[in-house]
């Protein structure tokens, strides 16, 4: 397929570099020019502009907030203006659950076609095809793009047909990887200040309740409480905790440990911004005094 | 091995009875007789008081609480006057750190040999022998013992030397896994007030980042919020909670997810007694006013 | 003075009737103009449009939120087009500090003069002119106003020269009431749980260390549980602590009270909008099962 | 009368000077004699033994915790059995609602009488006579005692029949003092990082709606973050604040702000134990990244 590509950050540097590789033909466009090099030794197309690189038989929109959503897709140089009417929007940005009601509703009344498929995986995973795709829209939709999606991740969930159901769930979803890094920080402090090796207890939990990639990986950083430089920035993880705080707002869903997480996220961005948001699972143990290594 | 064991609740029977499938001499001993007859049934002898019930290789106690544990250990007819001093006494209760100290300290006073052996899991994994046991002792000790463990579980970790450590790590596991239930009960009443089938949701995180047992078990009572009859009662939840806190607090390490969740207990507790444990996972449904189907 | 008077609700009736009543001449105006029906029955001149009440010495708008702020101040026919150049903006309402500062922002740009007063205290006290007033903005300007304080308030305090210092310290201060409220709640569950009378603690506190009227107020409207009717609704409640939360969040300061009042409320919200946000002092004594008589 | 009191710890020592100010013939006894010799300068006896302390009209304890009374009632040396039938104890030491309930029951056993009367307030004010008395117990007997609740009090409250019902009061009113401290934390932190002189914050709070000691001795300390040296240790604030929780966990009432600050507490000790107990509302600051000057 021919692949528009909007947003050349981390994540969508590796999701663009991992179609080419699997035989899409991919345009890109990112604000900042200089980012695309490295895509178009690889192959892609460089666009000038949001309107060139809509002109695919797919548009993947994968930038850091609402607010970059809005000025990529409003306007008049916007993807809603320039999206043909037999391309397809996919909205792979993790946006507020509202953002993405806007952009649905946008679409239809423009009789363009949208979907929604954030991914859950970190930049490595994009790579290598190990994403996990959460996609919502209508099921025509889906099934066009099915291609992007097995191209992208190890498996894709349809989650409903409203797009930002996907949303919620990415929300949810890392809400959970948030609250594992703090219960994470907490008991690894208790028992390492009670003498036990708190890698001894990673190994321990992960070889018997708790057999997940996400213990498995966070449990390490923390024990070893190195958060820097940062794979996935706290200033990041304070979003995503806070689009859910404010679906949950919306919604009238009180949730004290997503509070406490995103107050820990604060905590950490009002001290030092350079940290990976598994830092939040540190805390437990400064607190407790315990002094690192 | 000729093993005593002392404490006959559902855990105690399972393990009992496991003991007794893989070829073990057991004596069993319980404040109540009739808990014993489902084991003399399976070939246990029934034995008239803890001391006769310490005439074995290893003695396994594996009883409520503190109280329990004081009860049979100490004073005239108690463990530790009879047990044998080529005897093992294997503590495998969920005690506090502060009594599993004491029992190590008043067994190296009386030149008794003690080892504790909490155990992961619930009574099904005890009958089919898949516990986890976190054992903490002398390693000559640990080694005598092992036959018991290879029958008991799936696998068994060494902690340490110190006895308490076992309890430590067990209090910081079970803090774990409802930790796990309370923010898949946040998360879980996210999505469902937002209109995502919160079973399509578990299905969905323990298909991707949570491929553990805890997720899947617990995910689904929770989405089905079905939490009676209980299995492992909040009460028994509350306690393990209330454990791992009052270690903290000896240890001054803050723990404000423990807290949380120990006031979720508490006002499961004020309630309704009668709940299995991962009735705080239904909570945030709760107070999010979603209404139970 | 002649006094524009913007925004009729409780608190702005209120308001408005004190300034009749001192004396001043005011020109109310109201969306739904019922509202102003009362007021004209008191000597208030009712205006058709936002621009008919600029026509003043000072206009006063009390609206209940950002949105509303938004609405009758920028547009065409709003009042920053509308305020002659003499005249004194005086924003009285509760908005976000980030509302505030655009506010200051744009009266700077037209060339308007412009100072917040948000004030402290329930509609009773409005009408008897025991308001404590919150006033920020430039000295000159402060002084110009300060009849329409006299009348408003027993006191008036000058928090500083920029206009949103005085919407952090409203918000901050509301904060408080309600972190008053809600630790009311857990004492009071504790010792009526306890068989302590409730009413007899509250007297005894408030007697004591606590001989402050917001303690007086809300500690028998707790122990009595009598939330409705509302005077000062529980979704305004809710709003005041998520704006705070919002300039916490901007700010980066973790504000753990603030998180747990901020999920009472909405746990009120998702299941009875018209309750008093006292009613957060009535969730204690709900989760320790202690029935309302 | 004649007084014996036991413990003189800073607020055993300032209420037994104000009882030999006020004119009471007061026999004095303390573990380590050497804090004995400035009252016996003010004309106190000094005993040996709790026995001696115990030939009086009534005898006050004023120890630290459950533990030092229980060294000091029980026991062949014990109050307990040296009491007089006539004599009254009058038990003043924040102890727990349990130990309350255990000595009401010893005393009505051994037919001696018995009463609580913990206090609010610090050393100056009991210097000063300026306590407020929390009594409860017999009528009759607190009738009997109320010259010595004169002496040491401007006031005194009686609560009810019941001697633990005092220890609940004085533990939620300790519980009140430190969430106004915790919540004025979080409001200052909010106000200073926004550029508000958090002195004037607290100015305008004590002025208007919190115009209560207890809001401006603490207001200004924590606007200083002056917390040493200690007036009332962090320990000391810790243990009431956790003796709290306990009646809360016995009585299953869920108090989430007296856990968050419990969580301060223990973060504080981890660090520093010689601050005051109004350090907890520096924390707030702290996590906010705002230095201290």
């Amino acid at each position: 397929m021919k692949i528009g590509f909007i947003g050349l950050g981390h994540m969508g540097q590796a999701m663009a570099g991992r179609l080419l590789q699997q035989g899409h033909e991919v345009v890109v466009f990112n604000r900042t020019l200089d980012k695309a090099q490295p895509l178009r030794d690889k192959g892609a197309t460089v666009a000038r502009s949001v309107a060139d690189a809509c002109q695919a038989d797919a548009v993947i929109t994968m930038v850091s907030d609402d607010a970059a959503v809005d000025g990529i897709v409003f306007g008049d140089d916007g993807l809603l203006r320039h999206l043909p009417d037999a391309s397809i929007h996919i909205s792979s940005s993790t946006i507020s659950v509202g953002m993405a009601e806007r952009l649905a509703r946008a679409h239809a009344e423009a009789r363009k076609r949208f979907v929604a498929a954030p991914v859950l995986g970190r930049p490595e995973a994009a790579e290598n095809g190990l994403l996990f795709v959460l996609a919502a829209g209508e099921q025509s939709l889906l099934d066009c793009v099915e291609p992007v999606f097995r191209a992208l991740g190890q498996r894709a969930f349809v989650i409903s047909e409203r797009p930002e159901h996907a949303l919620l769930v990415k929300l949810a979803s890392n809400f959970l990887i948030a609250s594992v890094m703090e219960s994470l920080g907490e008991a690894m402090a208790l028992v390492e200040k009670g003498n036990v090796d708190p890698h001894r207890f990673v190994a321990i939990v992960t070889s018997s309740l708790f057999d997940a990639p996400v213990y498995r990986t966070y449990g390490d950083l923390i024990a070893d409480r190195k958060f820097a430089p940062p794979q996935f920035a706290a200033a990041l993880g304070e979003k995503d905790v806070r689009l859910g705080l404010q679906a949950a707002e919306d919604l009238r869903v009180p949730m004290p440990i997503a509070n406490l997480i995103h107050d820990r996220f604060l905590r950490l961005l009002a001290h030092d911004e350079a940290v990976d948001w598994s830092a939040i699972g540190g805390l437990a143990a400064d607190d407790a005094g315990i002094l690192r290594t």
